[in-house]
């Protein structure tokens, strides 16, 4: 690992820690929350906030990179050339406002299109997730993380998106049934985390750039594959249909969608 | 509260601690899994092993009482008169095998068909949710829980069981379209821990006695409503499709259940 990434692995965990910090003080006080596309797609005056937080710090540390942020404040990519920033404030909003738990604050920095650094911050157990392929491995905190297990389909539970399920895309219902069972958690970032500590082998959601940057980047360096749900490389400028699964599990689940002929 | 209940209480906090650490102790070992009615329907050594240390420590404390255990070493029930321990040893065994977390160990006590005294242990958490009318609340270990606020069906997250949802079972569809969400957790006794918490408003899945024996004791002191889907009380000797809620998203439930005609 190079010096410089090092230097910046060292400035983004401080710049989190700071923003978890911000993001508790915040939770003491009544929410400002707002409608974004419908009813269940929310934004909360802390996802702003802290987007902006986080922003600003990276254009600190990184004053010639590029950074695309879920709520807008960074810059307008048309393109993944340089170094690019991708950062969710708030990942699993929904269950900021109705739980105050189970969210994440996350950070995916690519070089060229080409994923190095990760950051899955779950802001209430505070526990850091970080690593990628600047660092040689992935962190929980100071524990590194071994390779979850290369289990199949049929062996492991599969974290889900509800809307997904219940309107059957991409043969979701038949995925889950083949497999030992579904969990829902309504937060990507949380998703991540459990594929990396092996409590499910996989995740199927519709998927923003925000959302996935920095699992895919954690992902890839323990193993797991990330993918479109026919099993291409993920757009990072745009909506994904994103299958993350241990390499059995995909390989079983792109045998799936390949029986539709009508795909 | 009696004397009486004081003691046993104290001793069924006694009691469950031993099987917390025994449990924990047998994770160390391999587990032997085996199918009961399907491949999702499992069972362990070690759900087996703390059913029979579970019964024989409560014949100690209460010997005249009857015992139904899930996996079949109490007693064969067919009333509810007297007293009546419900014993689920391992509650989320999938959970068990695959995450070996987001389970629970659960007991509750009934008088001639009445919850007295309701026990779920997180067991990775180490947290021991108990209470009930003959304690006069509910606690997670020494913290007292406030009654959840009574929310609306359109203003909650609605925990489920994944095969519900899947086959759209009494309106499971509907109802968390309603809802701002749906969340699947794999554990009846870790979604009653959710709803206590105020993160769930409720819960819909189809569930054994063992299943809802203590959270029915510990909800209903908390205020949240316990019954089948269609409102009516449920039956402890057998199985039900379970609907816990809040007040008002019980009343929401319902009324979505009486707008189906061909109920």
């Amino acid at each position: 690992m190079s010096q410089d990434w090092q230097q910046l692995n060292t400035a983004i965990i401080k710049l989190l820690k700071e923003a978890r910090q911000r993001v508790l003080t915040k939770m003491q006080d009544p929410l400002t929350v707002a409608e974004k596309s419908n009813r269940k797609d929310l934004v909360t005056n802390v996802d702003r906030a802290n987007e902006k937080f986080l922003i600003a710090g990276i254009r600190e540390i990184d004053p010639t990179a590029q950074v695309l942020g879920e709520e807008g404040f960074g810059d307008e990519l048309t393109s993944l050339d340089g170094r690019v920033w991708i950062v969710d404030p708030i990942d699993g909003t929904m269950n900021f406002v109705k739980q105050q738990d189970n969210f994440a604050i996350m950070i995916g920095i690519y070089q060229d299109g080409v994923g190095q650094l990760g950051y899955i911050y779950d802001v209430m157990n505070d526990v850091l997730y970080h690593g990628g392929p600047q660092l040689g491995g992935v962190w929980a905190d100071d524990r590194q993380l071994a390779a979850p297990a290369d289990i199949a389909l049929a062996d492991g539970l599969i974290g889900a998106s509800g809307p997904l399920v219940i309107h059957d895309v991409a043969h979701m219902q038949e995925i889950i049934h083949v497999s030992s069972g579904m969990r829902v958690l309504g937060s990507a970032g949380i998703e991540m985390i459990n594929i990396m500590n092996g409590k499910t082998l996989g995740y199927i959601s519709h998927l923003k750039p925000w959302d996935i940057a920095a699992g895919q980047v954690l992902l890839n360096e323990l193993g797991v594959q990330v993918s479109t749900i026919d099993g291409k490389p993920l757009d990072m400028l745009s909506s994904n249909l994103v299958l993350v699964a241990t390499k059995k599990a995909q390989r079983d689940i792109l045998r799936i969608e390949e029986d539709d002929v009508s795909l």
